[in-house]
């Protein structure tokens, strides 16, 4: 029996977002019974140090510890692992280079669903994975512009987040419009959600400025496409 | 680093929402950042064989299937196990023998919960926990008397389930709405959600007719409660 492994909790509500993401996909393509949805194996460590933190330069490394995540996903026999966190990729060379199963990159899963028609493109992220430049980079490899946030969007994003982390949705939403506006000021023709925190900000809002791609579904699509093109919604 | 097991995909809409209850509470007992949730490993295997059908002598055993993802969990050392699934628990002692961590009871500990001033109780379960008497024997060694469903009750809460398996809510609803009333007629004063689809259709009920033990909510509790009194909410 092929099992996708799931290495979260990065952070917790996000986890368990993506999860639902994927049952609701499995559901769409036709399941109607347990017998017919995905076995999952989520090693969900939120005690892993703050991403964010690291590459910023105020915290520890979180490597190790999301070596040893994918080191137990490995060791139960996962055929494939997925990270809902979109700030642990920065380490994702060095995950890849310890795992025998794929891992599947967010960001790349993300950036493919961008419209071709659009040309910038505003990234919303933590600050961590902002000030690294993941985004950044990857969508200039594929032509598109980077509209960066000024510092205050960039603390109204990271107070989404931090309040999505303390389970205090309301409060995210606010934050989340006055991002969205400034950037819809800034001529941004569409935004990526690069933190799996901020779909669950923007879940609450009935009309978005400019529209979106949510890093968390586009993991889940992509995960879901490879599951079931490998026929492991069928039990062995 | 102390991990909670759960056994999960029966079904996998009520693992999400069970791991989402466990993060809620941890939420409300002061968690603001990811790093004072939780750790879990969920062995998530929505290919174990129905329970309800093998309890009512219409499909396979899932005792072994059951029994691997146990085996699963305690070599992952997990030190507690959780099921949100109560028809799985007809296999409880069967399970604990096979288990080195121990495995909290859902319908312990949602009988556990029903006010002291409660005498007839509904008890809304698959077909199979029905016919097994589950729920039936533990109200009546506490001294409640159950209100069994009839047929046509029995066969909306059935496809209530079965809606919610298919992610259909909104039909699951109306189900639960036929069976609720019917109960309530009975004399019942209060009603036990015996199987962990149930809490997913009756969340979006206005104002149900009888107040409602909810056995995912109360699993949660327990759970919580278990692991914050061992401090596994600290990274170690």
């Amino acid at each position: 029996m092929a099992m996708i492994g799931i290495l979260g909790g990065m952070g917790p509500l996000a986890t368990v977002d993506f999860m639902e993401r994927v049952i609701d996909l499995t559901s769409s393509a036709g399941a109607l019974r347990d017998q017919q949805h995905l076995p999952l194996l989520v090693v969900h460590l939120p005690h892993i140090p703050d991403r964010s933190d690291a590459l910023l330069g105020t915290g520890e490394s979180p490597l190790p510890a999301l070596l040893r995540g994918i080191d137990m996903l490995n060791r139960n026999d996962v055929e494939l692992i997925v990270i809902p966190c979109n700030s642990a990729h920065h380490w994702y060379d060095a995950m890849c280079a310890e795992s025998r199963a794929p891992i599947i990159h967010i960001a790349e899963a993300s950036v493919a669903a961008l419209p071709a028609e659009v040309t910038r493109v505003a990234v919303m992220a933590t600050g961590g994975t902002f000030h690294c430049g993941l985004y950044q980079r990857m969508l200039a490899a594929r032509g598109f512009e980077s509209v960066e946030p000024d510092e205050t969007t960039q603390q109204h994003i990271d107070a989404c987040i931090r309040d999505v982390k303390a389970g205090k949705i309301g409060a995210s939403t606010e934050h989340m419009a006055r991002a969205l506006d400034w950037f819809a000021r800034q001529g941004a023709e569409a935004g990526i959600l690069g933190c799996t925190e901020l779909p669950l900000a923007t879940q609450q809002m009935d009309a978005p400025p400019i529209p979106m791609i949510d890093s968390t579904l586009e993991l889940a699509r992509a995960t879901v496409s490879y599951a079931l093109s490998h026929g492991w919604n069928r039990a062995q």
